[in-house]
């Protein structure tokens, strides 16, 4: 309270120049101080999954030359977890890191959704799944920010590409853009208060992201109640003092001035209210001095700690796609081929401002040797890192290798040149010489696992050749020993996909309208992203959202639901009971699907609405209970622009996979929402008879009419032998009445749609 | 030229409300007469595929009391034809039986595309192709008007659907428009100029097609040149004046002069020109006299000779889909098993406004008899006709007459009932009792053909077990004597699909949109209808567009291209051999696509451009040229609002199906066009440098800024060695010149600004 009005003061106190100085940033990394008014600069520095702080000295953009910090998995990794402790861990281990290196904002988690797997920064990103990513950003917020040290949920909003991704334009259906790309950050928002929102470089719908005050200020923060500030992505800003209007506070990095200058100069000719700018400098102060109240002075971090929640995290960021004949977990008496030049340079994080310098850094290979028998496994590096070619050399190499052991573990997948920020993929390929060691193995050798390194799904053409597949995703700089622990069984596989790896690029959902023309690109697949796509047009995925293997077997052996009727502003309770039936300790992930079994508007067959994780021991069971809400239930009503609900059946489906669905429950869901009715002379008959109320009116009004219509009453008769005569009679505009009866005029049309009209009115009023 | 003046003496002479009157029916079937002026009534008939002329006395609408006419196959049947020449002979047919009953004009052909294989209607529609639709249409216009007999090309436009068909929205983007629903249209128009166009029920793009000006007055009269009238679809009127100035000028049917009124009112009180009345008036009043000075007195035609037409022209009406182990032609001497009531009582029309009382109709089950030796065909009923129950005494006294046969021939399909003006299929099923005849017959005789009777395509969970598959659509009255000639080989099969068969419903590209919420229905597929969506989302189809199987073998042995380098607006001749490899004689549709190699449109993988039907006898080979023309490469340009070729490389394809190319060849063409360019401050850094005059001007200016930036020269360091910092340049807005130099202000920028934007003009004045 003092604080506020401290900032209340101090905003009265400030220039009008100093005031617009403190929306944008003193250099790339820091606020602008005020120094007279004691308020401080703070710092802020990328990195969701770890911190990348500027050494002093190195140029500003310099992303190879940060401070160390410790790499964990990036969130296409983490996300597989499903597991929102887990993710809170790391947010806590992020914002010790961001204390000890007096860093006040982390920017990140990023919330956008994978509309195709070609995006270039999908590795940084969560899910295809608007729930699962909110709910995971949730906790990744939750965690840093218990450290006192702000996040910066980003790109806000629909930035699903990195192609021309400063002047596309995002062009999404208002109902798309609110159940999909803006859901994934609405519950984060609501749910954990990012002290900041970093709104994207792309135009959506028109507007540049950093000018859009639909987004920035209608909803965010009037809709959300969003109490932070937004930052621009570097650059992001376009009019300065457009964008403040719309609710952009603070521009990164410095713009020398210029930006300041044109707000300075709005506000002088009127076209800026001065409010709008105290309002963001509140904003500002307010996040400022959080930031110095929670300072924890000389804090330091554990590195080593660090690493080995890094391992755990990595160990479960992984998910065991492929286990035929139980291939895995190794035996340790054979012996291991460990095949790719990716088991001694491990590909463990994504390219661009994500990029981070690590405290440390595990070999796959040497972990895989520390756990099994001394000699029992050898390397050969199968293809050189810095080229796509195939070396024959090396694949004879490894060729041999592969036959004189028991099994290949092979590593491959994607080099950093496929996956960065900056620039989308065009294909689903691994390198030409990736492929070519995997299937030149399997000729020689029957046991092949192979390990992928990768941010985002590819294609698998080789995938029958092969008994085991571990996808390990960019697993942070402890991807080694995590690997090492999974593949030995020292460690139980959990992780399920949160995306869908289809079987070619052109099955997924925008393939048509992916990246898109020149600087447009229309989502034309609406809310059908990910598996809602799949499920819906029955094309089968490579590996469908959800889906994930263990060494342990769970069965779902019960379903409950609290009550079989709820109205829309009631909760429900779903308990869901599973087991361990299988011979090791193991974590299972619940995943809740919701369809509405009869919808008036378009809808994927199912939605996420629900998951938990449980760790059970051999023969374990446990009972978990998941709580369903309105917007469980819901759809955007784009004329309301509300969460509706719509009467009738709901099918709860609970499983492994979005297309593993082991138990279902049925529930009835009653709308306590009047959608307004309209009738005009173009309504047809049918919906106005399936009114309760006009549908009486009109029916006698008809039996009226009919008498004196021959040829009303030919229509009937042979309505009543053809089901042409009925579906024509029900599709007929009101206004054909006055064509098909001589007795019936426009005047009569008038008389008839006010007492219809009338009829709906008085429903609305009881 | 006489006939002009006098209908403009008419004009004069008639009143407001006789010239209102004009606008709009006299009845159901015929036009106002001014008899005080000598204006004669003219009728007006249902029909695309044969005349549905309402028996005197009968009520207006009376769907099954119609004079006798010779049903041929409908539209989907005809299509699959790809004959230009046969289409033309029914047209001439058609038009010689409107003589004899005295009908001015026929309401035909329908030239809407297939969007969705449930639409209710498609059997009365050609194809999902709006080339072949085109062509075909042209061809039935042809014909019918060459007798001085009227055609109504419908319904325009956009009319895919009978679901709510008289309220839907139907939203579409405007190359979609063009390219797909309107290109159906626009060819048949401008090169068949039928009498008259219908405008159909639905909205377009937020107006009634029936008040829609821009299709009526801007598309259809102005750009395409159409000198008929526009009639309504019977009560598509909505708002009588705004239609008429919309470009509507004859309302039917009567609307008790309800309408009429309207049009006098407007006038009276300016909200309607009466200009716009005269013209309408004139267009009117030229039709009608067209066919009053064609008429032709005492017109006969012969029953028989059309009979014969109709067994000719279903017989090239069907597509041979499958014949394993050439289990077609039928040998003579084994029994044959006849099995399926349609076999006795043959579906071979749809439900509607197109349904005709047939002159004769051929029985399926006489006609094979009367080509077996006696006593060698028998039959059993298998399904009852109006039930979709299986009935199991009827499907095993069909298995016991399987069993006792050689080989088993099922008629199945789809019932009348499933299929019909009005409304949608919901599903591609057939009835249960047909299915599981199949699949039961398939349980005990190897040697199975099945023959459909359907209008639009179904699933086949059974075609694995049949060896034989006719798709027969709804072959007209003569459906049994063609049939039969397939069946026995009299006729060797040579039809070729007009539309895709999916595998599934879910596979068809409107799948997520069909057939919309409430009121609307949005076009999100866009340009991929059809084949145009399986070819680029690689959807392997049941059976692709295009295919069809022949008696005879055809080798596509030589292409040749006239040049390998055209501009825009030049043709270009592609020449092409075929020879027949087989032992009978037989037809062959060489089908020609074009694919744009790189575009920076999105583009179809390919379209077709081009057809050609031959008859090649045993041994014997022939060349064909196909011309293409600027429309063969072009996509509509929604800015230009015109057709635009983008220069570069064309591949031309020519083959047996839309999956079975079987030559290649590549041209190149350059555009004449030169696209308007303008830079902005968002314009990025890429489309800049690859303008050929702007890109030197920026190349300059960024060598003198990098001089004083080191931000800038540390990119560009950075550049060279990662893929990252050169996509990054590349999509930098103009704009963030100003942030990453601090010497290079607003004005530089506006100022570098005018120097790109002029460079540009200098070239498109050169």
């Amino acid at each position: 309270m003092k604080r506020k009005e401290a900032i209340q003061q101090l905003i009265k106190e400030l220039t009008l120049e100093e005031k617009a100085g403190l929306c944008s940033g003193l250099d790339f990394w820091q606020t602008k101080p005020v120094e007279r008014l004691g308020i401080p600069s703070i710092m802020v520095t990328d990195g969701p999954h770890g911190l990348r702080k500027q050494k002093q000295g190195a140029d500003n953009l310099g992303l190879f030359n940060s401070v160390p910090a410790t790499c964990f998995p990036s969130a296409a990794g983490l996300a597989v977890s499903w597991d929102r402790d887990l993710i809170n861990k790391v947010g806590v281990a992020l914002g010790e890191e961001c204390q000890a290196e007096d860093v006040a904002v982390l920017l990140g988690p990023g919330a956008n959704i994978k509309r195709s797997p070609l995006c270039g920064r999908n590795f940084e990103y969560f899910s295809e799944d608007p729930y699962l990513s909110s709910e995971l950003a949730t906790s990744h917020i939750n965690g840093v920010q218990s450290q006192g040290v702000g996040t910066s949920l980003k790109h806000f909003a629909a930035n699903n590409q990195e192609h021309r991704r400063m002047s596309t334009d995002a062009v999404v259906d208002e109902r798309t853009l609110h159940e999909i790309y803006l859901a994934s950050f609405e519950g984060a928002v609501k749910k954990a208060q990012p002290w900041t929102v970093m709104c994207s470089y792309n135009k959506v719908n028109g507007d540049f992201a950093s000018e859009n005050k639909t987004l920035l200020t209608d909803i965010l923060k009037k809709q959300w109640g969003h109490d932070g500030f937004v930052v621009s992505d570097w650059g992001a800003v376009n009019e300065r003092a457009d964008a403040l209007e719309a609710g952009l506070e603070l521009e990164m990095p410095s713009s020398n001035g210029e930006g300041d200058k044109k707000i300075v100069e709005a506000v002088k000719n009127g076209n800026l209210s001065e409010d709008v700018l105290n309002d963001a400098v509140e904003r500002l102060l307010t996040v400022i001095f959080k930031a110095v109240d929670e300072k924890k002075e000389n804090a330091v971090y554990d590195q080593e700690e660090h690493h080995a929640l890094a391992r755990q995290v990595a160990s479960e960021s992984m998910v065991l796609l492929k286990n035929d004949e139980q291939i895995l977990p190794l035996k340790q008496e054979g012996k291991i081929a460990v095949l790719g030049a990716f088991a001694k340079h491990s590909r463990f994080q994504g390219g661009g401002s994500s990029h981070v310098v690590p405290t440390k850094l595990d070999s796959v290979f040497e972990e895989m040797e520390k756990m099994s028998r001394k000699g029992k496994v050898s390397y050969a590096e199968g293809y050189r890192l810095d080229s796509d070619e195939v070396d024959e050399q090396l694949i004879l190499e490894a060729k041999e290798l592969a036959l004189q052991s028991d099994v290949a573990v092979v590593f491959a997948g994607l080099p950093e040149r496929y996956e960065s920020e900056g620039y989308d993929r065009t294909h689903l390929r691994i390198p030409e010489n990736h492929q070519q060691l995997i299937e030149s193995i399997a000729e020689v050798q029957p046991n092949v696992v192979v390990v992928l390194s990768n941010g985002a799904p590819i294609e698998m053409p080789w995938l029958e050749n092969v008994k085991g597949l571990l996808e390990a995703y960019l697993g942070g700089q402890a991807f080694g020993g995590a690997v090492a622990d999974l593949l030995f069984g020292k460690v139980n596989p959990s992780g399920k996909l949160a995306e869908t790896f289809p079987k070619k690029l052109s099955h997924n959902p925008s393939h048509l309208n992916f990246p898109g023309e020149g600087d447009r690109v229309e989502y034309k697949e609406g809310i059908f992203v990910g598996y809602r796509y799949y499920d819906t047009k029955e094309i089968e995925p490579l590996f469908p959202f959800g889906y994930g293997l263990s060494y342990t077997t769970f069965d779902y052996t019960q379903i409950s639901v609290d009550k079989k009727e709820i109205t829309d502003k009631e909760e429900v309770d779903i308990h869901v009971t599973v087991k361990n039936t299988g011979n090791v300790s193991g974590k299972e992930v619940i995943q809740l699907y919701v369809r509405d079994v009869d919808s008036s508007v378009i809808r994927p067959i199912k939605e996420l609405k629900g998951f938990e994780k449980v760790a059970l021991e051999p023969g374990e069971e446990t009972t978990v209970t998941f709580s369903l809400d309105h917007r469980s239930f819901a759809y955007y009503h784009v004329q309301l622009k509300d969460w509706v609900v719509e009467t009738g059946e709901f099918e709860i489906l609970v499983g492994k996979s979005s297309s593993d669905i082991m138990l279902t429950e049925t529930l009835k869901v009653e709308s306590s929402v009047a959608l307004p009715v309209h009738f005009s002379r173009t309504t047809i008959m049918g919906d106005i008879m399936a009114h309760p109320q006009a549908g009486p009116v009109l029916q006698a009004e008809l039996a009226e009419i009919k008498k004196n219509s021959p040829m009303m009453e030919a229509m009937e008769d042979e309505g009543n032998q053809s089901e042409m005569m009925v579906a024509m009679m029900k599709y007929l505009p009101l206004r054909t009445m006055v064509s098909f009866n001589e007795h019936f005029t426009e005047n009569n049309l008038t008389e008839l749609l006010k007492k219809l009209n009338d009829s709906t009115l008085q429903v609305v009023s009881n």
